[in-house]
């Protein structure tokens, strides 16, 4: 860590720190400049509070070295890491280093009929994990909310029925016991990215966890939030890219497309990208999932809809059936790219 | 709410908009301009349901015309609310209106003593609401994560000792019951403006509750949020501008000043300012704090430290207490201007 | 153009907005809903002043319907537009529809060996076009400027040694001639994306031009920024994403993946992408290009130094030549999915 | 200059940067940590290649310590500059220190008549400088693009005769001499903050410039367009904060209120806001520009029409001369809490 001095800092401010460091079981280190000294704090950086130094007299500004999450890095793990999702009554599902994943499947799960039919269509088109919200976050309280645990059971057994491991959101604490019974992997939404109690519970389950961006967080906040998860000692984790908030309103989200190789180079885990909730339009989702691939994602989660004006929520983001199908086709061309490989559902089926 | 077709939408496109308008007990509108067709529907805007209509063939763009939001909007209730805080053991402090209100503390209460003497600063300067964070949501797991339920028993002592109701944040649905024996006002923190059960949680209670401004969510959501709380029945509800996230880096959000007349104009509920978080520096909290209420806040929310080095959390944002009393003047001339009147901390101690 | 009124708008206030809307010559449709009434104002759109009916008593908020473009709009030219780049002394060089290309060069034109040097490079990896900066936009005053003049007059005779056209950044209306003299395509840089002088000045010559989207321009001010040049008789200009501010602080720009589809979408001008600027560290610079490609870019410009680290500007980000030659073979797959092709630098030769 | 190398930088790059530094005249201090080497240049950073450093094999990332500007920096001049705008045939007016100035007027210039009864108005309420618009920067190239040469007829026939310097702006090289013959201050519009050459052009001149802050700059980059007027010899600069790009679109722009205090601490340089621009509504004009002055601004720029429905451009965020005379009273107050003064139009008047 290295703490930069103000311009009239006095010899007591500069002492007062060194002192602190030391304090703390650290070495201090002084550069003396032709206008400013410089301070640096040699030693495990997780045992000096920056905070506390930048509150110090004199101090201009603190300036970490070391990346702030230690279990999510590439320091830590070099090797990409490969999440398996599944198993018991269905496969295992891999995500990360070569293995590409589709996962896939209507916003909100309306009723069985309509989840099998789209469960179906996705299956075949090559998705090999099934999506669907039981508990839907709406931005209004007068919108549809979800069908709650019946969604949960809908989803079960079409993913048994399919040999299919299914992934669905948990909002709320009080739900994760409750959807753990039932889900193969936890989606947590953009904005509970830094709900620390959720994560938390999901990071105490054996359960894969989708960890979707916040809309206004920085790649660095993103995966501090991931060290949540796996300091609790899960470590099966995807992140996924959804889109930021900018200034540019022709779609809902900015797919943040340089968050993959940065993620890609700061971190080992798996990282898929959501192109349905970033554009919120249909027109635009194949781009945006060709794209990501491109980039090096390990694979993407999209909505796909048989009747997207019958859809209750979201229905204008969702790719029809037959768009899906031509989108995998391409998707899997670009994966030959960048040397990775979608598993043919047909092989993920258990005997 | 109004549909725009697109220019090669064909005539059977917009009659399925017509009838789907119509399903929904609306009355639709035609425009047929040189170039595209327009479809007004005309009823209650709520029980229009957008999204469907957007998923249709042939349509452009829909664009509603009433807010989405009811109660918490200045058509539903004409004058500024009035929230009021604290009551039973300690005054009952008001918000809104000719109302302002200052709630200060430190971030963190890290211990007893030190909260019992930053308490007595603040309430000597013209605060009348005592804030402390008892569960801290911190972007790094490794970092302090606050005293919990003792923090809660020192601050509702000090509270009921000094004559201030409390303020305190609550994070997850599980601490609510908890959180509520012992606080006056809950704060909903940026992090979960958009954790809706939580919102929903409070909204059941009876405390007042501050509901900071998400750092990515615009006015609109942040009304859309208040509503989750306000259509639980807890008309208590008071918003704080905390800053969002833009690209300038010389601060740690950008306070975004002209969310107060926009709130003002289409809400009638109170709005007070954090410049502390949204500054990140104490050199700038003071021209943050005097802006805001000179833009027509209710007044303020703002952390006092006497000895910032030591504080665990954000010290470098932290006024001194003498800092403090000097801005409470400059803010009480200020609200003269805007015809607003702090209540002094004399006249709320109890008989 | 439809104009909503607000809530509490008099009859008086209609009146007057209907009476401006046929006073400018087209016809006034009124809607009155339970609440609000919404007059439609239909006739050629680019007739009605927008601005004064906002400005109307009463009027809450004016919604156009028409794209204020018209040249640059995929309505008035439904096909993809093909710019051609070159002729005379050297090949031309086509973009857009199926016909992608490859821009490749140095930041900065430093001296005419190292010029020589990259270019060789460059077309050997399958660039078609040869870039460089003569006269440099740099945020501070104390950095190299370029070597003006004498920039030009090396790339001049090196595109024409090697078949290449040139491309090159002209900052003031003073320099377009001159710059038109040497060049084959003017570069209009993001900080000069609204001099609209000089938007004009490229207009009225017949050089191809590229125009970078500013940093904090919408996909709609991007375009209207085309329409100047367009509007001035010269129809060959080439869209370039190079990123926009947002939070994000990885990366210099946050490279917006999604403004390919949606500017494909709107208007029939091709679009290439500068990952260098958008990246500013050559580690991403590859997944960006890559991505861009995917999403449907019409191809790429890309800065290449044999010795980035001797580079008087933006090194960092500058690729190696090795690695932009196996770039370019990645990008030629990726243009087989996407229906494109590179041509090749070869066949670009003039006899 | 702090060079922080990658944790797996090989001793020879190392040696390398040392050896980079000393070629460059400074020195090099390295400080070895248990993961990676950090080296500290010290010497003139000015002298010292920040990007050639970068581009160095194993570098990280390099820390500038010093403000990369000189002139605009509070270190070089301690005290807060005083610009004086006018003389000659019209009173000096000084904007900085503890002297406000309010600098009012229509947005465009649009006949004699209209100029010559808003500038009674806006002199009336105590504005001291005249503003208008003769050539507009508009966003699209069929709207109207101002009265050129005839409008700085009027703007200097009017502010002789009312005793008020005029301000307009400036948008081309080529302008520049002939603006400089009529006006008192060269206003240098968002769009052209980093127009380099035009920076460079003002800056030769001896007519005080008023540097209306970039959309998407950070207020160093601002301060950095600033250095490129004030090296070329002209000091009389001054700031003007118009909102930058956000997310929030209930505004058209988000008045940055905290880059007041900081621009502030880092330069001595005087700054005003303008909440006409900013707000692009009138209703949140006089909020936004009470704001400005509590942060501690030194004067608005505001748009004033008597019938903004008439307006040629921006007429929805023009104030009615009544609330400017209000507005002006409050803001008189408020000046009077920040140590600041708004002249006496009155007391302008050359004899």
């Amino acid at each position: 860590m290295i703490i930069v001095m103000e311009q009239s800092a006095p010899q007591a401010a500069i002492d007062r720190v060194v002192a602190e460091i030391e304090r703390m079981g650290s070495h201090a280190h002084l550069s003396r400049g032709n206008y400013r000294t410089v301070i640096g704090a040699i030693g495990e950086e997780g045992t000096i509070d920056q905070n506390h130094l930048a509150a110090l007299d004199g101090v201009e500004k603190v300036v970490p070295i070391m990346k702030p999450y230690k279990l999510a890095s590439r320091e830590f793990h070099e090797d990409d890491s490969i999440v398996e999702v599944g198993g018991g009554n269905v496969p295992v599902v891999k995500i990360g280093g070569s293995h590409a994943a589709c996962i896939a499947g209507p916003c909100a799960v309306e009723n069985e009929k309509m989840l099998n039919t789209i469960a179906r269509h996705v299956r075949a088109g090559g998705a090999t994990i099934l999506r669907g919200g039981a508990f839907k976050p709406r931005t209004s309280p007068y919108s549809f909310q979800g069908q709650g645990e019946a969604a949960l059971k809908w989803m079960r057994a079409c993913g048994d029925e399919l040999g299919m491991p299914i992934c669905t959101e948990v909002m709320d604490t009080r739900q994760v016991e409750l959807i753990e019974r039932y889900t193969d992997m936890f989606q947590i939404g953009a904005r509970n990215m830094q709900n620390f109690d959720l994560l938390r519970e999901v990071g105490k389950t054996r359960k894969a966890v989708l960890l979707k961006r916040g809309l206004a967080a920085s790649v660095k906040d993103w995966l501090l939030s991931a060290e949540y998860v796996l300091s609790q000692g899960n470590r099966s984790l995807v992140l996924c890219e959804r889109g930021i908030k900018t200034f540019e309103d022709s779609v809902r989200y900015s797919m943040d497309i340089s968050s993959i190789p940065v993620a890609k180079q700061w971190s080992h885990l798996p990282i898929i990208v959501d192109p349905s909730h970033a554009a919120g339009k249909r027109d635009y989702v194949p781009a945006l999932a060709l794209a990501g691939m491109a980039a090096g994602a390990d694979g993407i989660i999209v909505e796909v809809h048989h009747c997207p004006s019958e859809a209750q929520c979201d229905g204008p983001q969702a790719l029809l059936p037959e768009t899906f199908h031509e989108l995998m086709q391409q998707l899997r061309q670009i994966a030959a790219i960048t040397k990775k490989e979608f598993a043919e559902a047909g092989e993920m089926v258990r005997a």
